[in-house]
């Protein structure tokens, strides 16, 4: 599947109940399809500063790139890539949260490369894996671990609709600020009634 | 490392801050060690009935023995065994909940074998995984997914300290209840000023 976010796409998408997509209109024009083994290279150099830097995912600032790959497209359900003509600019993963009994909900990672910040490319990526979500039959979407010093982050997933449900104190250690807390984020995406 | 929980270990375990372990002195004199390879029969043998009943945990229930064992014990970074005698009468696991930043916080799995429920052998299980947890230096312990009407798991946790940190909506499709929430479960085990 291949979804390009212009002007009609941003119509349909404003027309989903969770999701307050005004800013979305400030969303370059992305285009997000499935990941390609060809990405790779491309995916990992938006990957790499983000995860040595270490300050928003629990990856190991050391990761090696074959450890990144698994975590990012081998272990997943499925992998995305945002593109700006043809420049990778973000990606995301999408994956069933927990199995058997909790595996109606599901978790999402998503980096856009950082020279790209404050482009809206997160906004476009978190409500593509929405709609994604609900495509693959997916009830809800929840984040394990929002650092709570990424303020970012925290105002682009309430944007979207996600609550905080839980708070886990220092559970993440900040290369810079220590042990900060973490929070949980929350986000019913099936029938409301359901 | 072998631990018995007689009188001598509960006075030294009541010293700790964050537990509540009174009712402690209640459990049987069950033996606590790290599992060997020839208790896997025996392990299963506790852990096959709730995985198939599938009503506190979010493995799949017709998950295979293969499976359980990968999961329970290979995945995690120890796997326990708590004895009556010789009879193997429940059994845990513990791990970094998260790696990289978020690896100084652990996660446990505990089950008791369903003829043993209600004699202190989850709250025995559950102190001594406290106890490790600080030995293999971890800071925190978090239960991802607790299921909001396992009332007899919540007062345990509760009773040995841990808080509910977070509610999560319908994310637990119970066998029997349908969609039920489940919560998110913390305490820190490290220094209390760390």
């Amino acid at each position: 599947m291949k979804i390009i976010l212009d002007k009609r796409d941003i119509d349909k998408l404003t027309e989903s109940p969770n999701m307050a997509m005004l800013d979305l209109m400030n969303t370059p024009y992305i285009t997000i399809r499935e990941f390609e083994e060809r990405d790779w290279p491309a995916v990992w150099a938006v990957l790499e500063p983000v995860f040595r830097t270490g300050e928003t995912y629990p990856y190991p600032t050391d990761i090696s790139e074959d450890e990144a790959r698994k975590a990012w497209v081998e272990t997943p359900q499925k992998t995305y890539v945002a593109l700006e003509g043809e420049r990778i600019v973000g990606t995301y993963y999408i994956k069933p949260n927990q199995p058997g009994q909790g595996s109606h909900v599901c978790n999402c990672g998503y980096v856009t490369a950082p020279d790209q910040r404050g482009r809206g490319i997160g906004t476009g990526m978190c409500g593509h894996s929405l709609e994604e979500g609900r495509r693959l039959g997916f009830k809800a979407m929840q984040y394990n671990m929002v650092v709570s010093n990424n303020e970012d982050a925290l105002h682009v997933w309430q944007k979207m609709g996600f609550k905080v449900t839980g708070r886990l104190p220092k559970a993440f250690n900040h290369p810079k600020a220590g042990l900060v807390d973490a929070v949980v984020m929350y986000l019913w995406i099936g029938e409301l009634n359901s």
